[in-house]
Parts: structure tokens; sequence; C-alpha cells
């Protein structure tokens, strides 16, 4: 890995990050608990194979499907494993103001680059005035220089998004602790009317699938956090460092043909029986409720289907 | 306050609730912290003003923006309080599977007669079969056989909903822990459904709005829980006591009325705005993030139009 793909240093900013970032997947053992030892397998394999950094607790992650002790716990784990707290971007975004703050303020403490936080996503149709207010609570009370937040935009899932009007707000009142955002909106209109306003005030922005990688790298764009990252990460990272080669369109179709078999089934479950099928290790298809395993017909032609287009994943052991 | 309208025996079955419930408004002081002391005064104000029982963090409660442990020191201020534990259903459903458990298990511990419980409602779109395991698995690590669930049906927030075909699993696999829902769907049609497949099995319907109340109780119902039950349930509880009497439609059209004068703001901050001016006590106007208070034009043209109707608080100091 090139670490440049990872950091870079910039006048008056702290750290920065772009590459590749694995929305990295939560294992549980029969009984539903979380396994930080293949948690942390599973990290260390990711960043030797295409992972800049890694953002645990994400949506891919069933983060919150965990609390937040079990969130801390699992972090810290991480950490004792050595996996390096500069390569790791936790989640740290909940519904109450109190366990956002809890979580973030642990990340900060024990060293992440940063956080990626959801807005409050219980209430529907909230304001901005609301958002800007939950936000600006949690950098006021963590109150700490090294906070950096990726904001978290997913309103297919938490059907509260985040739109210019008020990362506008946000990057004037915080410049230093507002570092970019991951967009799962899937609409790349939007996403190009935030690079085209926000990126050149150092706004990074993440993908949320690299479908849009080559379309948001060519806009100003520094990178992608996806969940197929979890099992495809060297090959999209491959596209990443070339993006402005001649096989560049070659690379995204590529992607994308991987990322369409993975998407005829939940996205959650896929990749679970992917990673269990080429780690051999059946315990990585347990998901907690409400998610539930893929049927075994669904999985095994998931599973001929990546086989057929010769789909690998290099140095992975159980 | 008639005793028969809060429990009544059935041979085999646990105590059954009936009538008005308020999901609690929570007080925050000026620094977003939950206030007890205000939060007990106005659960005993309900108690004695029409409420049959109450169910504390409940949506209208904003439930899902206190932290776990907030929850638990509230529900025990209560008690401490001298509120009574029978009388008590709090909401207890999270997007976590141990957050659920540990919030329905200490609600059991100490006497509650049921918990209000929400699906865990963080992803969209999710099979029968992941909410029916999500219930089961609290129930089963609950493992008490005092334990009376409400299922708490409100798609507009939650976005992940609680049809015919769950509802019936869930009673077939547990008959004496399913006590009924809450239908917050305002989709009266579905309600009737509902009750027609399942109150004669002693499955107890509570409707999520007073506007269905006189076609719910006719329909099979046993009442309501209600967001404006924090301000006007004494008048309510009129209508569920004289629902049989020829004043009934009348009852339910002053009802509708300032129902319809409440919704025409966001309901909670609307809430909290009428009883802190009524209680003379600003300080109840205060949310946490991400709902704000109403704008002061607004909230004085909602006081105006309420007072035009003759709508008073009887017997609330602040």
């Amino acid at each position: 890995m090139n670490p440049d793909s990872t950091t870079s240093g910039q006048a008056g900013r702290a750290r920065r990050l772009g590459g590749v970032l694995a929305p990295v997947l939560t294992p549980f053992r029969a009984d539903l608990e979380p396994d930080p030892g293949r948690f942390a397998r599973h990290c260390r394999w990711l960043l030797d194979h295409g992972c800049a950094a890694l953002a645990p607790f994400g949506t891919t992650s069933e983060a919150n499907s965990l609390s937040i002790d079990e969130r801390e716990r699992l972090l810290e784990a991480l950490l004792e494993a050595g996996l390096p707290a500069e390569r790791l971007v936790p989640g740290t975004g909940c519904c109450a103001l109190p366990d956002t703050v809890r979580l973030t303020a642990h990340a900060v403490r024990h060293g992440c680059s940063g956080v990626l936080m959801l807005p409050p996503f219980y209430y529907k149709g909230v304001s901005d005035e609301g958002l800007f207010r939950a936000f600006a609570e949690v950098i006021e009370r963590v109150a700490d220089d090294r906070l950096r937040v990726y904001l978290y935009h997913i309103p297919p899932v938490a059907q509260v998004g985040l739109g210019p009007a008020l990362i506008e707000r946000l990057l004037r009142r915080y410049p230093g602790a507002i570092a970019g955002m991951k967009d799962s909106s899937g609409d790349f209109a939007g996403t190009r009317e935030v690079l085209d306003r926000f990126a050149g005030a150092g706004f990074d922005v993440f993908v949320g699938s690299e479908r849009f990688l080559l379309q948001s790298l060519r806009a100003g764009g520094v990178g992608c956090i996806t969940a197929t990252a979890n099992v495809n990460a060297a090959a999209i990272d491959e596209l990443y460092r070339g993006w402005r080669s001649p096989d560049a369109e070659r690379l995204q179709e590529e992607l994308n043909a991987i990322r369409a078999a993975v998407e005829q089934t939940p996205v959650i479950p896929a990749l679970k029986a992917i990673l269990a099928h080429h780690a051999r290790d059946a315990g990585w298809a347990t998901l907690r409720p409400p998610l539930v395993e893929l049927p075994a017909a669904r999985r095994e032609a998931l599973l001929a289907e990546l086989a057929a287009r010769g789909f690998a994943m290099r140095g992975l052991s159980g």
C-alpha cells in the first residue's frame, strides 16, 4: 500500500484520508455475541489487501444492532490487536445525543483519524436547524481539536439526509472539525453538487459505492467507503490508483459487474456469505436480527456467479 | 379514575390495560439533561387527570434521543417518586438487541404492567422472518413470565411496520407474552383488520391517535396511546368512558378539533409549548436535537386557537 493514498498533508489541516475504506463487517458467534478475534483478523486482512483505512461500525457493520458498550469494546479490541488508530474511522452517529458524544469522544481519545457520523435518524422530516444543532452539540461537547467528522449521508437507510445548505453551515461554523462526508445517496448529481461547492474548501467526499468511484475521482472526490470493499478492496483500490490510466473505464466496468452480482441479494448477508465461503469459516454468515442470512439457493447462485467472473479473495485464511 | 378502566381480570391472562395512555413528554433542562422531578410531577398529574396508565419513552417522549442509562434512571425516578409500576408501560424497543433486552428486563423487574416495543428501525425493507427473530430473541432472553409486550406499529416514523402475518406468528409462538399493540399507522382499515383477526384472542389494540378512538372501541379496541393525552387526557377519557352514550359522536368531534389544532405544527414541540404555557414553566418547551421548539409566532397562534376553543388543563401547576 502506498502511504500517499492514506494520508496527505495540507497546510492548516489535520491528516487527510483518501482511497478505499471498508465499512467492516462485524462477525457474530452463534449466540449473537460479537467476535473480536475474527473482527481484528478481518481488519488486518483488509488493510493488507487494498484498504487505505477502515470504517468499522457503518451500516454494513450492523453497527446500529450493537450496543454502545459493544461498539467501544470492539474498537478497543482492534487497537489491542495492533490495528493502527490512524487508519480507523469508526461510525459514531446514533439517535441519542449522549450516545453519539460518548462514541465520538472515545474514538478521538483513542487516536482515530476521524469518525463517520450518521444524523439522528429516528425522527423523520426534521429541519436543517435541528440537524445543525445535533452535530453542533456533539462537536461542542467532544471539544477536542483532533476531532474530524465525516458526515454520513445515506437517505435510503437513515431516511434523514444531509443537504448542501446544512453542509455549508456546518463547514462555516466548524471548519476544523468537519472533514468531509460519505455520500451513499446513490444520486451522483447530488454528489457532484457537493463536490463542486465544497471540495475546494478541503471537504473530502467519499462515495458510498465503487460504482461512482471513477466519476467522483474525476470530479474531485477522494475515494469510496463501500460495503463490497469487505471482499473486493484490492480491485477497487486498483481503480483508485489507476483512475487516470487508459484502463480506468475497463476497471470500473469490472467492479460494476461484481457489485451487480452482490446486489442481486441483500448486500450485508451476501457479503457475509462470500466471506464465510472464501475464509472457510461458516460462522461469518451469522447476522443479528432483524437481518437474516441468505437462503442456501441464493447463496449458492451468488457464489457460482462470482466464481464464473473469476472473483477471488487473495491471502484470506479462516 | 375508575380502576375498571385500568385493569381487568381474565382467566389465564395477566393484568390487562385499557383506556387512555399518554406517551409522556420528557422534560429537559437548559443543558439538555432530562429533569426527573418535572417528569414525575407531569406523570402524577396525568394519572390524576384522565390517564389510565402511562407509556413513558414513546415517540412523543423523545425516547430515542435518550441513552439507555438515561431511560433506566428516569423510570427508576418515577418509581422512587411513588408512581405505581402497574400503571407504567415504558417503551423499550431499540435498534440494538442488547439495548431492547436490557430495557425490557429492567421494566419487568420493576413490575411494569407491560412494555411498548418498537421493532429495530435502522434497516429498512427487512423481512418478517428478521422481525420475528428480533422480537423472539428479546422474549427468550428476558425469559420472564410477567413480560407483556405491546407491539409498536408506527410506520410513518419507524418506517418498519408490523403486519398481520407477523402478529399472528408472534401470538402463536408467545401467546402469554404478546399482549397487544399500539397502532400509529393512521390507517384505520389496517387497524380494523388486526382487530377482526386478533382481538378475540385477547390481543389488545390501542390506537395511536384519539381521532380513531370511537371507531376502534366500536370494533373491539381497548383505548388509545396518544401524544395529545399529555395535555388533553381528561377529555379523551370522557369519550373512552362514554363511547356508548348518545354524546359519543360529539365528544369525538371535539377531540378531533383540538387534535387538528395541535397537528398544524410539529406535534412534539407543540405539546411542549402548550404544557409550558399552561404549567407556567417555560423550561418545558426545551427539546433535544434534532427536534426544535416552535417559532414564537406559531406558538402564539396555536395557544390562541386552543384558547378560542375553550381548551384548559385543569389542576396543572408549574
